[in-house]
């Protein structure tokens, strides 16, 4: 192997390849990258067997090749090189780096060793522009599961039953509350074909860990994300690189019957406003409760966020609300209120309220597409 | 106890007084903050028994009082509140803040369980301005021993010898390193006699955690700080806080005799580039050595920066130096290395070297009142 590349373009694959975090100790070779020439570029992958990661990186390539280098010395090392061209030309197992000033050393374990990672031959199912695919994940995660003792809620609900309205719908629960995001695509951006002959999916679940690791290798710009789906694997392309996770198993529950449609009462509020008055009400929870409770005064046009820790102090703030309907007050889990609303990325969101035996839903008050329903808790 | 103030002032106040380390969890009310009226102003002070630090917050005062209140739990409250007036008001051992549409009760403990922050009365020894003491701080804590084998060097020393000529001195060693700054003074700064009344003290070593917590709260700017000395304990006046520890006893030991003051060779070198050679010769060294080489080639004009660790790899950089004297090379360990040009904050830095077995000396070329002394590794 010997090639030339520019220390910006390895730099940056890095930063995507480079943060796959191996849990799997007995196996240590999972801790090493693989490089390897590829038609005219350099291809850097890194699995920890659940997902891996391909990236490519343009380079003038003068001899083909390949071989691992532990990953942590490899990215510290290029990230502290000038923005100059890198050559990198392997001699048996050791790896030789010249750039400017630079000269590295670096001893690489055979490529014949690395895990191979999965690909998936086919077209994409859909299309969608990468700040839009990675704004949704965010909005969703914090509601997933992370009880290792139901694995099908565990990762985030991929919902293609909508294709036909060119929807996708993201879902996420950990039973206690559930978040959901649809998003809108171009019909020019969905083929339903590539679907069908994956068999008949009508949705998928994601895990945890992939839709964490999208979220940070995902740019907010508005190139195309290419979603590729097979029986128990997906595929993400996206600028130069592509991730395969695998799918997973199990029926994810109807969640749609617990969604109520009517309601007694109706609160907007500011959600800057409520965020701040949430936050401080979870300075005055503890360990034996970690409520808060939310009191909506139809004559005042208030919404009352309290809380009690009876070993500190207790505490009490009025946010200003439209309110449409009865005067009402229920109880929440104080993180799950705050986890709400800090997904509502508009100015303004509506609190729908039944009685404390039925749940609550948030949404924003100019975007609907954005959904989360928590139950409350009763005192 | 009944007053108001800003959420402005209380917040900064807070920022210095709220982030002392209570490390003595036998006393839980040091987990606490006393809150006192004191003649028109809110007084806060919080001490783990090392050192207190007192900070006064104007107020309107309508009740005189005083109470303990968590620190933490406080700090985070005032902190949350929008940037408006604050109602604070002791009803029996509870807290009562009001702040726009907030309102709080806090459970306090009784301040007459609080431990006496004690009082220097006299006049400051020395002026300062904030920026230039905190700086030279800033630049020898690195070099300050942790090992609690010799409690001397666990602090910084003050030299005051040097008060004739307008100078004080400020060192640390953990007697693999040293550094050295001198700090010059206005004469209308001085006041000598200030310190004989204190007992004949020429100088005090004052201890890490004090120097750290100086670091954390002095400003930016160019306001005189004021230091006043006693004979087992030192008080900083700054802004509107004030800030006493204990002194550390025993004597520091004679560093003066082993800084050289002939070397074999000189390179005047560029700072950024040197450090980050160093940085990437950092990620080369193990546990079993933690050194780096120094090459220097007078014939080439050219400082090389080398390590290897067996087991990973090498690496090799060299960096453009202006050079006089001999060939010559030596071997420092890491770290050491790398905090001594950490503290050179001007472009240039001149190494001055002697064989291996004396120490060197760096310097910023233009700026000789930072030494930083560092002993070579024998290979």
């Amino acid at each position: 192997m010997k090639l030339i590349c520019t220390q910006e373009n390895l730099n940056k694959a890095l930063g995507v390849v480079g943060k796959i975090i191996n849990k799997n100790a007995t196996l240590p070779i999972l801790n090493n990258i693989l490089l390897k020439t590829d038609k005219g570029r350099l291809k850097l992958s890194s699995t920890n067997l659940e997902l891996g990661i391909n990236y490519w990186v343009g380079s003038k390539i003068e001899e083909e090749g390949e071989i691992t280098v532990p990953t942590r010395l490899f990215a510290n090392f290029i990230s502290s090189l000038p923005n100059s061209n890198v050559e990198i030309k392997l001699k048996e197992d050791v790896l030789n780096i010249k750039c400017d000033k630079y000269k590295t050393n670096i001893k690489g374990l055979s490529a014949k060793e690395y895990p191979l990672i999965p690909k998936i031959e086919a077209e994409p199912v859909f299309k969608i522009n990468n700040s839009d695919f990675k704004q949704a994940l965010i909005q969703v995660l914090p509601a997933v599961s992370s009880s290792e003792s139901r694995i099908e809620i565990t990762g985030v609900l991929l919902d293609l039953s909508k294709l036909d309205q060119n929807k996708i719908i993201l879902v996420a629960t950990d039973s206690y509350r559930l978040a959901e995001k649809a998003l809108t695509l171009k019909k020019e951006n969905i083929n339903k074909e590539a679907l069908n002959l994956a068999g008949d999916i009508s949705s998928v679940i994601i895990p945890k860990n992939a839709v964490q690791e999208l979220i940070r290798d995902l740019d907010d710009n508005e190139n195309l994300l290419e979603v590729i789906i097979s029986e128990n694997q997906i595929l993400f392309k996206f600028n130069n690189a592509n991730m395969i996770s695998r799918l997973l198993e199990g029926k994810y529950p109807d969640y749609k019957q617990i969604i109520p449609d009517k309601f007694e009462t109706e609160a907007v509020v500011n959600v800057d406003e409520i965020a701040n008055a949430i936050r401080v009400a979870g300075l005055f929870v503890s360990a034996s409760s970690n409520n808060i409770r939310l009191k909506v005064y139809s004559n005042s046009n208030i919404l009352e966020v309290s809380s009690e820790a009876s070993e500190i102090g207790n505490n009490n703030t009025k946010v200003a609300a439209e309110i449409k309907g009865n005067d009402l007050e229920a109880m929440y889990n104080h993180r799950y209120l705050s986890d709400g609303f800090g997904g509502i990325d508009k100015e303004k969101a509506i609190l729908k309220i039944n009685s404390e035996k039925l749940p609550t839903v948030l949404t924003s008050a100019t975007d609907k597409d954005l959904i989360y329903v928590i139950m409350p808790v009763r005192a």
